[in-house]
């Protein structure tokens, strides 16, 4: 497993892949130890890699760390919730940036007349979009744990009020909301079963 | 940032980070060297683990490497992608569980009723499973990395088509197909730009 070449690895070894998937936990309380404004930036400069729908990119991310902020946004949440964000030093909010074809002529340049073909049908944008930008909430959370933070998830807030709170302009409506930090006492619980691969999984 | 410890890794060593996400590419056409159903078990092993909402995990993944099934899945795929999956030795269809709920006993056993609150929703039920099947799509093409693979996820096919072919019972929505395998002769073009931080990012 541990065939580390000059090129680099050709596989992860089995300490990563504990860190980010076998052991890795998600975290509900978090200690009170600062996470940087670069440790953040870290996490967007790997996720933002791997691949999109046309490579839209329609995920958006508010780093939200500051006091002010933190009371901005924990009122929103629902209230069993509430004592999980106010624990972390860093909530992130994802969001779905709703006009992303706009960026269509830059990221996609061989094929621009695709922001039209987003234009002219909302209800496919908005879908499209959503899974593109879920996929990329998929890779932030695997980058948070490579950046040695853990990440607590969560979708249970008046997304109506994160977005008027956030974004007034009402072109990002808010997926979810991702607690950051380094795990406090009774941060997590016994871990939760996994469905069995006879359920899961099929072949042909 | 190699703090390897007798506890594990701290973070990924950069590494790590390159083989997953900064030097990682999404592969179009891919070699011969074949894929052994032990991989393709591993990347689930990895990407069961992280997290869903409520623990719903809705994904269910079909792997298809027979020349039968190819057979069977290349013909819903749009014509500019078959011949990616045909150099494929793996494609696996990436598909939503609609009756996830009935695991949640199972999976969420402090809070069974959320069953019944999917079961009198659907549309609640298919916007959540979607948005966490997502997630875990994103966790799988990861996941592929990690066991050394090249993903090449794909939207661009017939959905209904692929469903009444492997799924006739309606009960799976299939969402994204990913060819699997090792890179082939120009297996990808130059890399697409990525939108900058001041439209991806923000700080409160």
């Amino acid at each position: 497993m541990d065939t580390l070449s000059e090129a680099g690895l050709t596989e992860l070894p089995a300490e990563g892949r504990n860190l980010l998937f076998t052991d890795a936990r998600t975290a509900s309380f978090f200690a009170p130890t600062p996470v940087t404004d670069e440790e953040l930036s870290e996490i967007w400069d790997l996720a933002k890699w791997p691949p999109t729908q046309a490579n839209t990119q329609p995920l958006r991310v508010l780093y939200v760390r500051t006091a002010e902020g933190k009371e901005r946004l924990v009122k929103h949440l629902a209230e069993g919730n509430r004592p999980k964000s106010q624990s972390a030093p860093v909530v992130a909010v994802l969001a779905l940036d709703t006009q992303f074809h706009e960026h269509v002529p830059q990221v996609f340049p061989h094929n621009p007349g695709l922001k039209n073909v987003f234009e002219e049908n909302p209800d496919k944008r908005i879908a499209d979009g959503t899974f593109s930008a879920a996929l990329q909430a998929g890779y932030f959370i695997i980058a948070a744990r490579a950046v040695g933070l853990y990440a607590g998830p969560m979708t249970g807030f008046d997304k109506a009020g994160v977005d008027a709170e956030f974004f007034p302009d009402g072109r990002f409506k808010s997926l979810a909301v991702v607690n950051l930090g380094h795990p406090g006492e009774n941060a997590y619980r016994d871990r939760l079963p996994r469905l069995d691969t006879a359920t899961t999984l099929q072949w042909a």
